[in-house]
């Protein structure tokens, strides 16, 4: 079934339950990429849906430009500066949001402190921790997965020096969420040396009412970074864009720390017509709800324990050896979630269109027959 | 005069020298995109051309995947590695040459040690070692704008610790080369705690018998560093792609310091076309002689004191105040290029498509008539 056509057919029949779709049905059919020797990727927490239109035609149309240093990073801080009540002296751009965790990692941990986070949480912030040699305490997460917020102030106060507190709210890889009034609290009663890198890259799917935004801490405090992504509910992941927001008087010694012109001219003028796509973003929440039902449907038919995902991806039991797990998949054309230590008796599946989510749901079910899972 | 119809007029007249315009031809006619409110652009070193055509129809194809992270990095080492005949473990991709300089610069120099480099030279490898705190140590070009390789071996050989020198050949903004011999004596006998970075951006305008890259280098020690752009000759500055060359000894080091999933999918694919556009490189250099060439008739007629620029750009005396020289650029519409101190009395001007050197010529002329410059 081809994308386009699996676009009006889920919209003909309520799943998307929008009323204009004149955007997406402008345009000439649009096959679906994958064929046998390109496997359905659920393993990258990707937006099937592709670029937003707008922002794809944006981006064609910046090619003009594209022989030109990027000279759009202005004009972005001003449409995310307004879109977030903040202004465009809290705004870091980065080439993706990891770019923005490595200079916070950088900025607020310093040769001399020390990286708290979770485990298993997402790699990235360990990862710069270890290039600068940075010590690094991780704190298991709590048996419902949501971040252990008093055992990660209780190591937090026994270090000296500075510490920078990374969050991943929802956490990947378990699309779990931790209550934000523990992490306000924690912020709230924490002493200056210790700084918060709050991810939020999976915000925009989150429907707990447990959970807002840590936003409104860059006002109040200097060392309190919350980061986004542009690749995930806008679909954005292989142009590499995201920003971190930061209370203006941190803000230019994170800038600083920034790769120059990092972020690319394709990038930015993509985002700011991705910014102005209020309806793609409904249609990709839209999306990822039907197929998270047909993988949570799945998982309850066949006894597999999952967990409560507020993200585009769930983390769900496997009974066996994962390595082999993903191997299988892969041999039915599905490439699923890489390993996450310690939880490795659990698979990550990324949520794809409701047709590859069928799919998956039909590997899985095989895979039972055979006593697999 | 639009842009594709002065290639053709600029092909029938002989100008680029080129017979097989295929590619080129087979396109509608894009207007330039010049317009009164939008300058002509000679002040960043940048391809007037645009994208290669190959380039420019890859990064469309490649909006269908731009949802997806990165994937072609590998394929780009490839296709780089078959280019330059080296291998695939010599590589270090960047978001921009820019980047591979940062880690360089921060593997090199580390937290203890100095960055050598002449003065005026590119900032960026100044502006990364600002970063991290490491000493810096500038010498002046020699009179021929040339490194001062004999001083700043005398500089280098003074510091204690590890040293990073870095050599921008040809120069920007000067536009002159370094005799490559005296550069390879240089590092044949530099002791192990000198590293060298070797910035080859403007590499392939070069004509000047007395160059030679310094790839060699990388084969015999493991702290040479070659940086070359696809900003330049293959016009994607707008994107952000970049490489290092290197020993493979020292690949993963530098690897590990780059920002993660840096080379975005756009420039991935991009790069690989434009590096098989060989045709689209030689009419780049042919445009770029061409406008060359008249921007140096022009300091002739008015005697204007120039550099032998082997780049796309050049450096010209202005006879007067290099603040009031740009901004009355600019209100002609033409943006040139910005101070770089300690060379206050010339201006930086880059090779711009042959009618707009042109008009760049005109401007001049009237600033002569009224005394300007």
């Amino acid at each position: 079934m081809e994308r386009r056509a699996f676009i009006r057919a889920g919209m003909s029949v309520g799943v998307l339950g929008l009323s204009g779709t004149r955007t997406l049905d402008a345009r000439p059919p649009r096959p679906l990429r994958r064929q046998a020797a390109s496997p359905i990727r659920l393993s990258s927490n990707e937006n099937p849906l592709g670029l937003a239109p707008a922002a794809r035609d944006a981006i064609i149309k910046g090619l003009d430009e594209a022989n030109r240093y990027p000279r759009l990073r202005t004009n972005l801080h001003e449409a995310l500066a307004r879109k977030l009540g903040v202004t465009t002296r809290n705004i870091v751009l980065g080439a993706g949001s990891t770019e923005v965790l490595k200079v916070a990692v950088e900025e607020f941990a310093g040769p001399t402190g020390t990286v708290v986070l979770a485990s298993p949480t997402f790699e990235d912030a360990e990862w710069y921790a270890g290039i600068g040699g940075v010590r690094i305490e991780k704190v298991p997460l709590r048996p419902d997965c949501s971040h252990d917020i008093p055992a990660m102030r209780d190591v937090a106060a026994r270090i000296e020096g500075p510490v920078c507190v990374y969050v991943c709210n929802p956490n990947n890889p378990t699309g779990t969420v931790t209550p934000s009034a523990e992490i306000d609290e924690w912020i709230g009663m924490a002493p200056e040396r210790v700084a918060f890198v709050v991810d939020e890259a999976y915000i925009d799917f989150v429907e707990d009412p447990a959970y807002h935004s840590a936003l409104p801490w860059i006002a109040r405090r200097p060392n309190v970074l919350v980061a986004r992504s542009f690749s995930k509910v806008h679909g954005m992941a292989g142009v590499r864009l995201g920003y971190g927001l930061v209370h203006e008087d941190g803000v230019e010694a994170l800038r600083r720390r920034l790769v120059r012109m990092d972020a690319n001219h394709l990038a930015l003028i993509g985002g700011l017509a991705s910014l102005a796509s209020d309806e793609f973003v409904t249609q990709s929440l839209a999306v990822n709800r039907r197929g998270r039902e047909i993988a949570y449907a799945c998982f309850r038919e066949l006894g597999l324990e999952s967990l409560p995902s507020q993200t585009n991806f769930v983390m769900h039991r496997i009974n066996g050896d994962l390595p082999t797990h993903i191997s299988r998949m892969r041999e039915q054309g599905i490439q699923v979630g890489r390993p996450f230590p310690p939880m490795l008796d659990y698979n990550r599946v990324s949520i794809g269109l409701p047709e590859e989510m069928e799919r998956f749901a039909e590997a899985l079910r095989a895979f039972r027959r055979r006593g697999w899972v």
